[in-house]
């Protein structure tokens, strides 16, 4: 290529890493529906975001949800334990599940979620994994980074392809490891336990992946709005490592040269969080310079958005 | 220590890292002057925030600066130039060194700084460094972190202690070498100079760094509105090497144990944007814990605060 077919190339790039910035940020964005959404209050703080929709579904379920009142949407008197909110909640979902409107809770996974003001306060309530969407919960995971160096130290990324049976993105690009934070489990306990489940690594190699980051970021769909922070942790793995598909999430492995995974990161083939997990790995690896990088701190800012 | 004084310690250690994120991004915060503020605006886009005190000086000066508008400053219509803008507003400037109340203005450092909606926008003019606090004109900065990795692993930082001459945070602990970004002059290039300058880092040892972040973050005072994005590079320094003072601006270095550089983090002997690159540092380093420290992600988050 010619130096300007390089320059041309490295701008495609840059505006398709803007482009998904945007999208997974989207609830920021002017236009987006969070002035009409309503603040899920519990005891006076905000645990989420409800969306018009949900929130009028919500008016049939007096004796669990008061009417929406200064933009707010908070639960009955009575309802003032962990147990008894989570509870009534649930309940509620169940019923929803027969929405047909409410595609979400098709997928109902049984997981227990966490709901809390932040990852620091204590939980409210627990929520099914599948419904946090609906009152825009914040939802904590982990994901990790699965890399290589080699002798010479070249470095190379393992990225797992989604199983095609997968109910979200089937057949895409992640990251080698990743999972929910459901109620009461650690972050490192949970990255160690999707090592297992996920790509076969032994708890033995999975315990040296090192925290480094979280990424955070909100958007909204048609379903509702998600607000994720995933805690990042990087695992360099043995050379001559192989994972394994494991649970049957995933239909295969594959490991390619650092700027290969680069360049997959600005296509669709990419599940979007796990390329913004990947964008926070290249950019603490010195893989992205700031002089020529014109949207560097944007990517950085983009990958750490919160309300 | 008892376990329970061990608890006790890093409570107060993250309350204290939670106070300066607050600090360093007050403008943020409900009842910072951002409400009164005006927008400072060229060619229809946000460049700045100008405080009430500030804006009604500017009013003198009808033939650089149109009266403010729909919440807005701009400059008059024929300033329709790089250089016209830049000549006109430095005359102004000039012309409020006078003014007692501005005392940002008797730092004056002849250093012409980027003025621009965005890093990767072309910059709309120029602006005296010591003036941008005034306009809430956004700069940026480069910032080193010198360390040492023992043969045994044990990781140890450089840390600079300011002169007591210098005219902001003098006598406070600082990275090891950081500087401001003028207009026109490399990212790297800026980080290469000041480690040669300030710590008479060797060019062929300063090309080493490597960029890893960037801290961002927006803080009000009496004099005006700070808002600062500053690049971060990591460099591992050789076990044998010792920074040196170069220009004055430092009165020494000393090298620490990373366990003991966290301790100073909590206290005021930091200069407070110094701490919060070490404090990335740490977390990027997986020096803390994210199943231990429970601010981790509110940590992360306020590195990387951008309105």
């Amino acid at each position: 290529m010619s130096s300007l077919d390089v320059n041309m190339a490295q701008c495609a790039w840059s505006e398709n890493i803007l482009k998904l910035l945007r999208r997974m940020n989207n609830f920021y964005l002017p236009g987006s529906s969070r002035a009409n959404c309503l603040r899920f209050e519990i005891d006076g703080a905000q645990v989420g975001w409800i969306p018009p929709h949900v929130a009028s579904l919500l008016t049939r379920y007096p004796a669990v949800f008061r009417p929406p009142h200064g933009g707010a949407v908070s639960l009955c008197e009575g309802l003032d334990s962990y147990e008894k909110r989570s509870e009534a909640v649930d309940a509620v979902l169940k019923d929803l599940r027969k929405e047909e409107s409410l595609t979400c809770l098709k997928g109902w996974r049984d997981e227990k979620y966490s709901v809390m003001p932040k990852f620091c306060d204590p939980p409210s309530m627990w929520m099914e994994r599948s419904a946090t969407c609906l009152f825009g919960v914040k939802r904590y995971g982990v994901h990790l980074n699965g890399y290589t160096v080699s002798k010479s130290g070249e470095v190379s990324m393992w990225l797992a392809r989604r199983s095609l049976t997968k109910q979200t993105y089937p057949g895409l690009l992640d990251n080698v490891a990743a999972g929910g934070l459901a109620a009461d489990v650690g972050i490192k306990q949970t990255m160690v336990k999707e090592c297992q489940e996920e790509a076969c690594i032994p708890a033995a190699i999975a315990e040296k992946a090192r925290p480094a980051a979280t990424v955070s970021y909100t958007y909204e769909d048609e379903e509702g709005v998600f607000a994720e922070c995933q805690f990042v942790f990087d695992l360099e793995l043995p050379l001559d490592f192989k994972p394994v598909v494991g649970d049957g999430e995933v239909q295969d492995f594959q490991i390619l040269p650092i700027h290969e995974v680069k360049k997959l990161l600005a296509t669709d083939d990419f599940k979007p969080n796990c390329a913004m997990v990947v964008l926070d790995f290249l950019i603490r690896h010195s893989f992205i310079d700031p002089d020529t990088e014109p949207f560097y701190q944007e990517f950085v800012a983009g990958l750490h958005q919160t309300i």
